[in-house]
């Protein structure tokens, strides 16, 4: 009778909570952050900062230096950027501001996983709208997603470019005829910007409905300090200021990403040698039994061959399962739409590509040398695919 | 046309946004927070950690070290407690669990304005339920509460002790009473526990509808860093956890919590010093013409004298902007329910509360001086008070 849980939201009892997996320590190349650690010149200016700065003051909840930093880097005005707890609060704040009970954002799957979860916390409705697959990539279904944002009860359209964790960017003419073809709210999410290097925020003043989200967590490396922004027009900004809480981003987190423009020049340099690394990477990866998509990020999207959604499934989780007891954490997919099989590998540093190749070549010849020898050979994928020997893969055992 | 403002939900159009004031280097004894600077031992430790930490990795999002640190100072579990990006974030989250469109959050003003600011911001409503005075200090009204929170469309009711900006504590009975007279939500916000040494913890067993929330912010003088946590059964933060962003404390600021809590004889040092402060600033401000209340945490509320809300509130904004002027910036609470014409002052450290009270004799010496030549005089308050001498304010020209 007398049990607070009945004044819990509808919507929420039945949400299960997140919860963050723990991992052994080892390469982690899951999480698509800088594998780099931070430049020395970098980590000495942070602790020269925390000595001289009064952390235990409010923090400036406006972001001033960081807006004006900000500014300096994105060719934007201060006024047209707004600074948040990761990209993760500015998506909240977006759908705060435009959306909520009733109405309904647009995506399109597989994309970023956190549109559709902040959407539902706000007591939204997702619209799917799936990319195509066209010639070993994946493209935009451009007249569906106009469709669907000119529905009554849509408001935000959400892309991401390049795509998270497809990897591809889409083309710009693509979310231009997006832009044109509505003017609900079309958020192009550029987290991964800096490895791809073309963006829209160049285009905010011709389209009032554009609003450009980007992070330091990517090759700025900041994923531990959370800080994220958004462009777009000065009047889109000013109202989604309203709804941020006075003190969103800390002061640390502001000072440490003001830094980080400082010190462009050793992050880029980082990403240069992730690109490098990258194309290595991606032709290494081409020698195993499975599709190897384009990227225009720091990752690299793959997906199992196998006749059923579960056999690639299970051909996925045991190559999960295969790494990570190598010490080699990647990403698994999971089940969500377009994504049964598939799995996304962070660019790491050198050696820890190195390492993740060691042990996928340790994988296949395990079992290669099982499927000539045991039973269960009809589970497991060719051997040789129409392009050349490839390494196969076995389910199962491990 | 193409206006996209036009998608920006109706009620937030509304609202101001809230922009942060520029105040000049000084005295700042405005915002409650630790006066003192950081621990030598505690600032050494934070400089190892970011060269010695992966933040470019992103956070426990489970904020495990922290909660079991939190354990350990708390007496409560870890799966009792939730970490937040401040305090702010926890009322956000908790409304977002239990309020929204429609629904309603019960406050006694006057209290912490964010109550207030985060419910419009959910969509949903305010029941003020004023603060009575009684014998010189302020009261929650435990009938009104209760019938408040028993309305149809309450949820949640949230309690500040002590209260902020009024500075007392309120009796326990009364707490409980209010608990005892619902099954809505409970909120007692303890931000200012370590000044006064009482708390609800202890009693979250007892009752399933308590929420306690705290925060890093003022004794723990971390308010840059925007750490706060919340207290409840663990039934009730399993439910808070489901709304919560999967990293929304960054990694630098769980481990400065942690670290704080680690050197925690070193802060609550500090706060044994602002306690000892508090009782010397209390009676020197005794001496000048306003009502000082009694406080049970790191600051002073006051009320000006004055016939009409227009004069108390003309006489508060000379008084601000005087102390401005010589370097000391105090709280002006301006118009809201309960506030016309009141002041609130952060105990500062020995030195900044001997330039305070200096500051105020100047204006209050300048005043008396104008008072018995110039003809503003039926504006200014009394000179002489039942209980002994007193300094004056006078109103204008400054």
């Amino acid at each position: 009778m007398n049990d607070p849980l009945r004044w819990v939201r509808q919507d929420i009892r039945d949400i299960v909570p997140y919860q963050a997996k723990v991992y052994p320590e080892g390469v982690k190349v899951d999480a698509n952050e800088n594998p780099f650690p931070w430049p020395a010149s970098y980590v000495e200016k942070l602790q020269q900062d925390i000595a001289a700065y009064s952390y235990s003051r409010y923090p400036d909840g406006e972001a001033k230096d960081l807006r004006q930093a900000l500014s300096a880097y994105t060719g934007r005005e201060p006024a047209e950027i707004l600074v948040s707890n990761g990209s993760d609060e500015a998506i909240q704040l977006i759908l705060l501001t435009f959306g909520g009970p009733g109405l309904a954002t647009v995506i399109s799957n597989p994309t970023f996983v956190m549109y559709a979860m902040a959407t539902r916390y706000m007591g939204g409705q997702v619209i799917d709208v799936p990319l195509t697959e066209e010639k070993g990539t994946f493209r935009l279904d451009v007249d569906g997603l106009i469709a669907a944002a000119n529905r009554e009860e849509s408001r935000v359209i959400i892309i991401c470019n390049p795509n998270n964790p497809t990897g591809n960017c889409f083309a710009e003419e693509d979310i231009v005829a997006v832009l044109r073809g509505t003017d609900k709210i079309v958020i192009v999410d550029e987290a991964y910007y800096e490895f791809y290097g073309k963006s829209m925020a160049g285009r905010i003043g011709e389209f009032p409905n554009l609003i450009v989200m980007r992070t330091f967590s990517k090759a700025f490396a900041l994923a531990g300090l959370r800080v994220g922004y958004t462009m777009a027009s000065q009047a889109l900004i000013r109202e989604i200021h309203k709804v941020r809480q006075p003190f969103n981003v800390n002061a640390f987190s502001q000072r440490a990403a003001a830094t980080a423009i400082e010190e462009k020049a050793a992050f880029l340099a980082q990403v240069e040698t992730i690109l490098a690394e990258r194309e290595t990477l991606l032709s290494q990866l081409k020698r195993f039994d499975w599709d190897v998509f384009p990227t225009d990020a720091n990752y690299i999207f793959l997906r199992l061959r196998g006749e059923t959604a579960e056999s690639r499934l299970a051909l996925a989780a045991s190559i999960h399962k295969g790494l990570m007891d190598r010490g080699v954490l990647i990403r698994k997919l999971g089940g969500g739409p377009g994504l049964d099989g598939t799995l996304r590998i962070t660019v790491g540093q050198p050696e820890e590509n190195r390492r993740l190749l060691a042990a996928l070549e340790a994988m296949s010849e395990a079992a290669t040398e099982s499927v000539s020898t045991a039973t269960a050979a009809s589970l497991s994928a060719g051997a040789v695919a129409a392009d050349g020997p490839r390494r196969g893969w076995r389910v199962g055992q491990r």
